[in-house]
């Protein structure tokens, strides 16, 4: 890990060659200075990497969760865990823990107020947002989606080479027609990151990537993969193997099998991604999914870990931290 | 809504005959008092009903959830909507919102630092620290779970006229023999308050309770739901009802009826409690589940509006807000 030499107010000050004073007043206090300081300012800072270290005295002992759709804090199926994760690690380190779900983008409360030491993004957020919260200065971290274009630390587990490491069991079992439903949008970081990872295993196998073999659906309808596995399995050259983009399509599928008569993994083959553990009130789905697990309460324990070193150690580096994932073969993939 | 005389600092140095100061201290700065003194406060603050308000200036603008199961802040399938409707009023309001996991009990972050205005307790919660953070003399509420001798106030929902509700619609269609199985421990709010709505329906129509209709089983391990119903299910003078203490116990239990060859709603009809919105991977379970209507994201708005009301205007009287249910008949229940 690269560091380079901290940034500090003087630096700031001798680059725009004004005050000390005038910089400090410009990050702390906007309003006591003129529009145009500030401005000459936070674009140095962010041109520079200038990062605000509060003192022991002044750090909060608490940190914050940003998110902009509402299922990520609550509800959702992926960042329950994550959240899971955040929870025991700051109860672990005695700190406090705000949230706030931020529908419109705007000022986050915790950041007007000042009363985080730093922020953990939650999910998908606009560019816009990214860009003024990374303008005030305080450390932050994006968890599971990095944004294109916006250098920020970001935590995130290994998409492409999950997907790789699943295209590559396939191809060990003797699969050649290996077809992918994935989530739109397609030029979305993750999915374009888990495309990679097939498309990289299929071309390392030698095999022609057969565009008709990959379908649209979308993370948000899983019905929307039923239809696309019934696409697939009416095909003429039909896939002997399908990958979905995360488990709960491969889940909501399952029933486009059954309606058809094709049995898994007699007749095809199929595998997810995420290991999702289900609720206890379902039964398993039957065969078991092989899929690709992310421990996502690892996550949130690493997304503090990280966000706490940096308000100690700000890093001018945008890093991104990409925990591993672990191919989980069940019985839901067979030779074909 | 009755509400007697604000409780002041006055009153109760008046009553321990000593200065106004030493009580101040008590409240504010225990240390700087002696033992005695501070507990001496403490158990009159409790005994007369003592709740420190805030000025505006001191306010902190934020409230917090405590849970002492992480379940109830993540993940499980109940709280998961309180807590969405929480965010949704807190974001509304502009207040912000702290959370806290709190295992082992003791005192909370949110409270030994003075960050919030007030706390919404989720879920079950220990009498020791019920008590302990009602001393704390902080505008606090319970939601969705009372703690039987400990007052304060509550917010939760009518279980009691629920599960009457659905009894009498199941007497309603000519079912006299109608079986509950509930969660331990029997003893349990929730738990009493539901099974006493069961018992009042049908002592209302004249029937007698049959206490081998009514079957243990547990929240936490729907598995035990499955194997109550059938156990139901064997018995010579089976029940032609029966009525789950929850919905997830009675989706689990669908299989049963699936291996004993036993139709819903033709040969039996069944009924569960919450209308739980099942996650989108799952189908729809068939027939549908007739329940009760629980409006989760309603406990939570309704939660913080209760708490916000009780930091302006502090109520001596423990009182318990509880919100209507509905009955929701679907395709599970028919005529006997």
């Amino acid at each position: 890990m690269t560091r380079r030499k901290k940034v500090r107010i003087k630096d700031i000050a001798k680059e725009l060659n004004i005050s000390y004073s005038a910089v400090s007043q410009a990050i702390n206090h906007p309003r006591e200075v003129s529009r145009q300081t500030v401005k000459n300012v936070l674009a140095k800072c962010q041109e520079l990497g200038y990062v605000k270290i509060l003192s022991n005295k002044k750090r909060k002992g608490a940190i914050g969760i940003i998110a902009q759709d509402i299922y990520n804090l609550a509800i959702g199926e992926f960042y329950n865990f994550v959240l899971k994760g955040v929870l025991e690690e700051c109860q672990k380190r005695k700190i406090r823990l705000e949230v706030e779900f931020l529908p419109e983008g705007g000022l986050p409360l915790m950041i007007s107020n000042n009363t985080v030491d730093g922020v953990l993004l939650f999910g998908k957020i606009t560019k816009d947002l990214a860009l003024a919260l990374k303008q005030k200065g305080l450390p932050m971290l994006l968890v599971g989606h990095p944004i294109p274009h916006v250098e920020l630390h970001t935590v995130m587990v290994d998409g492409r080479a999950g997907m790789h490491d699943v295209t590559r069991h396939l191809l060990d079992l003797g699969h050649k027609k290996i077809a992918l439903i994935y989530s739109k949008p397609i030029y979305d970081y993750i999915t374009a990151d888990r495309m990679e990872g097939y498309r990289t295993a299929l071309t390392e196998a030698r095999l022609k990537i057969r565009d008709e073999y990959i379908v649209e659906a979308y993370w948000c309808e899983p019905i929307s993969a039923y239809n696309a596995t019934k696409s697939l399995l009416k095909m003429k050259d039909r896939p002997t193997a399908i990958i979905y983009m995360n488990d709960t399509m491969a889940y909501r599928s399952y029933k486009a099998f059954a309606e058809e008569g094709v049995k898994i993994p007699k007749d095809i083959s199929i595998a997810g991604f995420d290991d999702m553990p289900l609720p206890d009130y379902v039964w398993p789905f039957k065969p078991t999914l092989t899929s690709v697990g992310v421990d996502r309460e690892m996550i949130g324990k690493t997304s503090v870990d990280v966000l706490m070193n940096l308000t100690e150690n700000p890093s001018k580096l945008a890093l991104r931290y990409t925990l591993p994932v672990e191919l989980r073969v069940k019985e839901s993939t067979a030779k074909t």
